[in-house]
């Protein structure tokens, strides 16, 4: 039997390298011979060019998917120089995930014939064959080793092995026929009632290092540790029978179940059943993947997350409990509850999973996992969390845009794998997530819990202009020049530690922006409050408190971007980033409670305000005596900020050069001494990968007469 | 009588500076009374406030405003550490310039009362007093010594000492009383018949060294050489008796007499004679500094630039001989001619010339200077040439905006000197300048010359584009960033020395700009042509070939601009410059006649044309085989210079990451080898004197097969 199982994923490390090279190409060869052996379920050439749902390619496209991606990611890593058939890859390279109705034009494409397809899988899996036995190989095998692309490219057939089963579920039947390799469970029985487990609190402790030994797609790195309070779960799967008492109910008819996204699916699709449960006079059939089948009541039901989290809440409603759809966290701790581990490599699955068993789900009594059944396999499980990157994210190179387009709030997690999910798929860290309204071999299990489930605090920020600015206050520096809100503020505070025999009590940082010298003045000082015209700045620095971590996209070029993370910790500034409030507020005209500062900082302000002059004149009202304002400004007057009669300098007066800084001490003079410089303070904006700002601030300090 | 002179400019240099100090003492003192006793012409408080003419403030503006001149130079310098009145000197400041009408407006000044003026002028005096008196003096005074402002504020009531009596002369009578000290010459009679002088051809050379041992103004220094033509003078300035015969024979009356700028002023004021003669009867008298006489049909007629123009374009068709102004260069030839040298120290001028003789103009006969007469003293001689910047030239820190506003084509020299020229203004290496319609105690004198009158070729560039381009093309680095076109070319040239064995024929520069490139790569190829869709840009280089300079200004905050001048020739480029053609074309769409090139260069040119693909799958038409491209780009991608499809890259293509670099690899592949790069080259450019772009930009080297 152990000789039939499909192969797992390779570890990565080892000692000898041509076993390794031997078992890479034993699993890539088992995995492209069983993704052609689904498509033998299709039942004529027809079959292919036919759209099982309109959103989608038909299965044509993705016969050739998963081979134009091996050649793709095998040029991106050189180790094949040029493509095997350019117009053949440039069709099958893009068009997976679901698009918008305008978007999938079906004129567009002149699908090739399907036995040229059949040909083209033939010389890919030469390619790769060749690659493989071909190209040297060091263990272990990290993100950089050449062989990390042949990887990818068998756990990315994998993953299609999956969804182009769930496309083929979702054929007319017409167009399938049952196969002996893809049989069925044939059990099926009268569905258990469902019953409530204890889960005590604990640790997770989820994310994966970079030499982990396993291969992973990019969203399972990182680190995210957390408290999980104690909370119930139903021992089994919801089964269809379970859910046959919603259905029944009127679940799909009572819009109090939907949440606003989910009543939009549902009455687009107008939904009044799970999408696989086929109406069969008064009763129901199941749709499987090549043959309907009798209703088997006590197999998982399968939905999407809508119709799961419709169902939770009707049975709250019934029961009076806070049941809901279980967090990724809470996932986790039913898995260190049942004490699992990933599927063995030489024995079946203790579960329905990874197709050592049926090529369908089976009753949701049938694998037990400690208290529970059916903790991994058998059906996918929606979790409540949408997904998010782990502290510590990076995107591979080979494929910077596998998760984080999915970064949106809108695609949620599903924990567990189901019956045909193998290789990564199948282990517990793996992170798959989609669409709410999207259908997999999914469904899932509810818990009870009064505990919020916490949603991701930080997405990517992919406006150009803020992702400019966090980069600005937190990502690198360029051309040496150092971080400049940083350097202000350390030169404020030298200043203050020089001119103010007092304590640092409180700080105003105006014009604050994303917060960064907020963060710094903090270091130092009892409380500071930053202050910035722009809400979006100011939720950068919110962000940040209510996180500790920052993400954005950079634009490289044209449209590529990049992906960065920054942390507070990283930066030092975790322990005080508490002693900060941001506000929303205008400079120019500051609501009285904004006083009794010691330190005012205005760094590139003063040239972007439509009223500087009135700013100065007020200013020293908000500082105590003694108190230092700190400007910086490279001066750049512009009459689409400031009106001309506004400018504090940069023009003739009686006749004579009039600067900004004398503008400053005109106006300053009354009340201020001049007491440090006015010194140069550099810095730098990145646009692009090649293009910056670069520019001088001129930095003085003033003290309050008093 | 020595001793009754009006002092002369001081030497800068000198053994002993308390010798120095108390002849710099004398000359202030001197020259401040001078200037209060010419107030003393005007009979009463009235005259003070009332115009002289409608475009030009008061006299009352006149007697503060070179006192606050001094105070704002002795600021500037550090010599007074505050203002004596901020609300006088603020009035006092600017308003000398003729402005247009809507600028001056009566009710916007409040004039304080006579006394106050002239009690504000007591404390000036003091305080310069002071100043000469205290101020350490070490000898020479150069630009940068603290006693440069003070003899700046002497010059500039010398100059004021004149202006200021021209406007008395256009005062009413009855605002004016003659004085003692102000007394005109009475001596006139029948005029000359005037006559041809041979003038023969010979050299000039104009331009002050930075260390010339006399005060100047910054557009007297720097260097101008040229060989001027044999050409006839009149011997005499054109008397009123000559002029007569202009004015009866109809000549203000005649539209052809007038160029178009003439005629607008002679229409505007309905002019018919000379503004200082005034009709009487049938006949003229004359008006003076404050009286009127019978006509001195011997002294030289006064007249503004159109005026003059005029006269010599009803000589010329009166005579058949090409009668015309003289070009600057023209008057020091007459200069040099009659042998003459600056007004002695400690004797009276040999001519009319600083006050030494008579408050008013003489006959013309009275002072020969070699075969002519009245080379220099009696009246300005106005010029054909518009003033402009000598090669090297340079504003002084302490007044940059003196001479620079008059570069503009539309102030004419005016050479020599008149009766009331002193200090500076009486030297022959001064050079005053006043709009064509400006009255001073003017007149002219013609010659005869079939050669043009050279323009000057270079006037300053203010548009803010080209000048930063100018300033990124040929002036300073900025952050230690080489010059980019520079090193762009040295690279294209090291490059076809490594790939090209051939020899360097014929060079194209597209996108060239304002050229530098284009001349760089002139340095080794037979002929360069310079192409760019932007003529303003070419015309900069072409420019550059024509005059071997370029001037410019530079924003530096606000609206305050500093000056620049860059030279070919310190360069190294003025050799070369005349291998290079400029064409104004369209890179997408060049005409057939650019082609067999040996290299084609085109820096920062592929993102901003609107059909970067047709550019590229053409260009290999324009190379000769073996032939380089150089590329480099930024990839800036815009939408609004590119649309999206044109893009070269800088997006997701089947999938994977498509660089412009990709996609210069699929365009140019099929009939280039890439030989070098890529590789990174910055460039910065400067918007303001703290605002930079700072950009990489990605050079390659392809080479066409052949």
């Amino acid at each position: 039997m152990a000789t039939a199982l499909f192969p797992r994923t390779p570890r990565l490390d080892g000692t000898d390298p041509e076993a390794k090279r031997a078992e890479i190409l034993r699993c890539f060869h088992a995995t492209f011979d069983r993704y052609e052996s689904l498509f033998g379920l299709l039942a004529d050439d027809e079959a292919y060019y036919r759209k099982p749902i309109s959103l989608r390619h038909p299965l044509i496209f993705y016969l050739g998917h998963t081979a134009t991606f091996f050649i793709n990611k095998l040029v991106l890593a050189g180790l094949v120089d040029k493509r095997l058939d350019p117009r053949l890859e440039s069709m099958f390279a893009v068009g997976v995930d679901e698009m918008s109705w305008d978007d999938l034009d079906d004129a567009r494409y002149d699908w090739p014939p399907v036995a040229a397809v059949w040909d083209y899988r033939r010389k890919v899996r030469e390619t790769v064959d060749r690659v493989i036995r071909a190209t040297p190989l060091v263990l272990p095998i990290g993100w950089d080793n050449p062989f990390w692309a042949v990887l990818m490219g068998i756990e990315h057939e994998r993953i299609h092995l999956e969804t182009s089963s769930v496309l083929m579920r979702q054929h007319a039947l017409r167009y399938v026929r049952p196969q002996p390799d893809w049989q069925p469970c044939r059990d099926s029985g009268p569905a258990p009632g469902n019953a409530l487990v204890d889960i005590p609190a604990g640790q997770v402790h989820l994310g994966r290092d970079f030499d982990d030994p396993y291969y992973g797609w990019d969203n399972e790195y990182g680190r995210h540790e957390t408290e999980v309070p104690a909370f119930r779960a139903a021992r089994y799967l919801v089964s269809n029978a379970e859910f046959l008492a919603f259905v029944e109910a009127g679940g799909y008819a009572d819009d109090d179940l939907w949440d606003e996204e989910g009543l939009g699916w549902r009455r687009f699709v107008r939904a009044e059943h799970p999408t696989f449960w086929v109406p069969d006079g008064g009763g129901w059939r199941l749709r499987l993947l090549a043959e309907e089948v009798p209703m088997p009541w006590d197999w998982p039901v399968e939905t999407n997350c809508h119709e799961a989290r419709a169902f939770c809440r009707w049975k709250a409603r019934e029961t009076g409990l806070p049941v809901r759809l279980p967090s990724e966290d809470e996932w986790h701790r039913l898995y260190d509850h049942a004490g699992l581990a990933d599927v063995p490599a030489d024995a079946p699955a203790a579960a329905n999973l990874h197709l050592d068993h049926w090529a369908s789900s089976c009753p949701v009594t049938r694998f037990p996992h400690g208290e529970l059944f059916d903790v991994v396999g058998n059906v996918w499980q929606w979790c409540e969390t949408p997904t998010y990157p782990f502290d510590g994210f990076a995107v591979h190179p080979l494929y910077d845009d596998f998760t984080t387009p999915t970064f949106d709030g809108r695609h949620n997690m599903i924990k567990g794998g189901a019956w045909i999910s193998a290789g990564n798929e199948a282990r517990h860290v793996s992170r798959y997530a989609f669409r709410r309204h999207f259908f997999q071999h999914a469904g899932f299990r509810y818990v009870v819990s009064a505990a919020p489930v916490a949603q991701p605090g930080s997405l990517y920020e992919t406006d150009a202009l803020l992702a400019q600015y966090a980069e600005f206050h937190y990502g690198d520096e360029y051309f040496g020049v150092p971080n400049f809100p940083q350097a202000v503020a350390r030169i404020a505070l030298d200043a203050f530690a020089r001119h103010h025999g007092g304590p640092a009590g409180r700080a105003l940082d105006l014009g604050c922006a994303t917060g960064r010298a907020s963060f710094e003045l903090a270091r130092r000082f009892e409380a500071v409050e930053g202050v910035d015209f722009s809400a979006r700045f100011i939720q950068t620095g919110v962000q940040l408190q209510d996180n500790g971590v920052l993400r954005y996209t950079l634009l490289d070029e044209g449209e590529l971007v990049s992906y960065r993370e920054r942390r507070l910790d990283a930066l030092g500034l975790a322990g005080v980033a508490r002693k900060v409030a941001f506000w929303q507020g205008d400079a120019c005209n500051l609501k009285p409670v904004f006083t009794a500062y010691d330190l005012i900082l205005a760094a590139n302000l003063i040239d972007r305000l439509y009223a500087p002059r009135r700013f100065l004149a007020h200013v020293h009202q908000r500082l105590n005596p003694g108190g230092l304002l700190v400007l910086a400004s490279p001066y750049t007057w512009l009459e689409e900020h400031t009106r001309r009669e506004e400018w504090l300098g940069g023009f003739k007066k009686d006749g004579e050069s009039h600067t900004t800084l004398d503008g400053l001490k005109d106006l300053l003079g009354e009340r201020f001494d001049l007491v440090e410089g006015p010194r140069d303070v550099p810095f730098v904006i990145r646009e692009t990968r090649r293009k910056f700002q670069h520019t001088l601030s001129e930095l003085t300090v003033w003290r309050k007469r008093g």
